[in-house]
């Protein structure tokens, strides 16, 4: 029988902080994480393995992260867990106790059981599971034709980056535009046209019907009954929460399955907390309950979870996903934080939303300046910020992440209309038009004169 | 006799911004701006001209911006103002009757007195003047060596882009260090460091004594008694309120010269307001008098002129300046908000604070990474963020704007250690080590446990 004080079971994003961030503020505690892999990938850089890295060890998260936070890691699976005794039974049936658990489960991508073919030698999927992308890695000189099926986040970078290394890409997306449940449709519209423009082909509103073969992928036929010749296929569907071992203990799930969490991120047993992938997740802004699954969100609960962990803090609890997140076609970068236009007024907000198109380098002339666009999405009522979307250059992560921090502490509209941001030719817009500022002015004068 | 009903003096980012926001919240007032310059520069983009730009004409702020936005421009000069009966004059003599008007009134470049040999051909300031500025570019064939004196950010911006044009540049500094004022030691060292890798010559701790020369600027004697060869002397020692004919008027002044306003930025005159380089500056932080010139900060004060001209609006008043700015280096930009560490001392702050470095993307080995560092100030007892900086790639503007809206909004540290940011790999830190995070734990930790 091992021992610990804190075992954190799984070592990707959330597993990491939940450790590392617990053993910061729980010093004299004993913490131990316990992980599948022998090597973790960065879950976010995987689709830049295919075409911007030399290889998946270029996108690989240090261990010297968890021992130079003194965490003990373990390699092995958690395939039982008795709650009661507090005891953890690994694969190798290893048994450990511990006083708290942490459940950082993670995700397995979907694969539709209506789908025929996806048994077929070369339909892929991706997984944070470094050797099964290797695998993918080095079977990809024999493909020419390539679909990829849902065009997300993980859809449209993969399916950039499989083009930038000479590959014939066709992205399918059962929805009319790519990122059409992140973005409204004029960004989503936009991200589209410049996936378009740099090769890559795109069929919108039609699905996968089934995928042809007879050992190998030959082809896949669309609902359209359009037939695209595909060497490989790769399954981008969503992700699904790992939880049966969660589940199997008789721990609650929601109905969506995953692991039932409050805003201290505990689950129904005080002493055992779940973050990232499989943990509930409610909308910050629409309190329902939602299956996004972010490592920036789940790196949140993770922060949260460890100043938790003995004692509560009620000035620290996790208020629910704003879904921050961004990503690049090209040299365009989008942004989005919080509810679109298009679900706000879905769910019964009454909104005003304003944008305003400008540069992110000023004077516009200076070499490398990008078009930047900035939307907000206010309540009409209060004026509160519920929703931001930003499309530009480098800095549209970081701006994105500025509105992120309004709608998270629930400011109003007109703080950013007379709010102080600092300028540079070189790094932001101008200060007489900054796109921020001037969609925050739109939409007052929308809210108070008209 | 000429009338108007918002009569706005200057056409700089101030008056510009007095200007059209003042319309989009008075649609039915009549507009009207007054200027010297027949052409405006962009005051941020001024040291481009030299190395990053064609000409000072890729420089200029439109006029549409102000034909668009409804606002009538007409080019003079104001030189006397009847305050009791609302009528400015103007160089050619025209009366102009106002309903309510916004001193924009900018600042000129400080010459000392005391510094033997400013009166030579061949020295230099960098004033808002495109003509002048056309001037120096137009002379800068015959110079080889330059001095810049001020290590600010203007003396730190010239000295780089003359460098890049292939002039030996010295660049001295009274202060132990470059950018010392605003910024931390160790990232003033850092800017320094860079500078001087990319071949301009920096003399810090050291002041410039006289300039030598018969009719030409032939040289520089230091405080030190060192002598420069040099050709042309830029000086950037700063620069001081244009608000004489405010004076002559008998509007209130502060003792540093500025036009007195109130958090509405109103004057001592109800109908007169004052915005920009002209108007007192206050501390955000510290509450003292400043006498910090930023365009960033002129435009949210010329925001809350706008939307307070007729009728008070208590929600938007201008709390002081956090004086947010940022600069570029070589490739690595710096950022600042709110107060420094060791001015925060210095005013009797009772501290913590912490950095974390990493880097811009993830995983490291992206193209294009570029290490990131994050330092925040907070106050040891209420744990109110009072002051950041960043050094870091193209992100850095932004990532100080959000530091910014922190310390605006008087948020806690609490509310970033455990905040929802979004990650990229391609344009953030990674989401288990992002340094402002990281940084706030590190505060957290130090506040809480220690």
């Amino acid at each position: 029988m091992e021992k610990t004080d804190v075992l954190v079971v799984g070592g990707s994003a959330a597993g990491i902080v939940a450790a590392t961030t617990g053993k910061t503020f729980h010093p004299d505690k004993d913490f131990m994480l316990i992980r599948k892999e022998v090597q973790v990938v960065v879950p976010c850089g995987i689709p830049y393995i295919f075409g911007s890295l030399e290889s998946s060890d270029e996108d690989v998260i240090p261990d010297a992260v968890l021992s130079n936070g003194g965490i003990r890691t373990k390699i092995g699976e958690v395939v039982s867990m008795d709650t009661q005794s507090k005891v953890c039974v690994t694969d190798d049936g290893t048994e450990i106790r511990y006083q708290k658990l942490v459940l950082a489960l993670g995700s397995t991508p979907y694969v539709p059981e209506w789908l025929p073919g996806t048994e077929l030698e070369n339909v892929y999927t991706i997984p944070k599971n470094k050797e099964y992308l290797d695998g993918l890695l080095a079977k990809l000189a024999e493909f020419r034709n390539l679909v990829v099926v849902g065009g997300g986040f993980i859809g449209v970078e993969m399916s950039d980056e499989l083009h930038k290394i000479g590959k014939s890409v066709t992205l399918v997306e059962i929805l009319p535009h790519v990122l059409e449940l992140a973005f409204d449709q004029e960004f989503a519209m936009e991200a589209e046209k410049i996936l378009e423009s740099r090769g890559v082909k795109v069929r919108t509103g039609d699905g996968i019907k089934n995928i042809q073969g007879t050992t190998k992928v030959e082809g896949v036929i669309l609902n359209s009954g359009e037939r695209l010749e595909a060497d490989a296929v790769i399954l981008a569907m969503g992700y699904r929460p790992n939880t049966s071992v969660a589940e199997q203990s008789g721990i609650e799930l929601n109905r969506m399955g995953f692991i039932k969490v409050n805003e201290y991120m505990r689950t129904d047993r005080e002493d055992i907390l779940a973050v990232g992938d499989c943990a509930e997740k409610k909308s910050f802004i629409t309190r329902t309950t939602k299956n996004i699954m972010l490592a920036s969100t789940a790196c949140a609960e993770a922060r949260v979870a460890a100043l938790n962990l003995y004692r509560l803090s009620a000035v620290k609890t996790f208020g629910g996903t704003i879904a921050i997140y961004s990503t690049v076609i090209g040299d365009t970068a989008f942004g989005v934080a919080g509810v679109t236009e298009s679900l706000a007024k879905e769910r019964g907000f009454n909104i005003a939303t304003a944008a305003f198109e400008g540069v992110d380098r000023h004077p516009g002339k200076l070499p490398g300046t990008h078009k930047q666009k900035v939307k907000l999405i206010v309540t009409r009522d209060a004026g509160v910020m519920i929703g931001g979307q930003v499309m530009g250059g480098a800095s549209t992560g970081e701006l994105t992440n500025l509105i992120g921090l309004a709608i998270e502490n629930r400011m109003g509209v007109d703080s950013i209309l007379t709010g102080q941001i600092g300028t540079h030719p070189l790094l932001t817009a101008p200060p007489t038009a900054y796109p921020l500022i001037k969609a925050a002015e739109a939409i007052a004068k929308s809210r108070w004169i008209s």
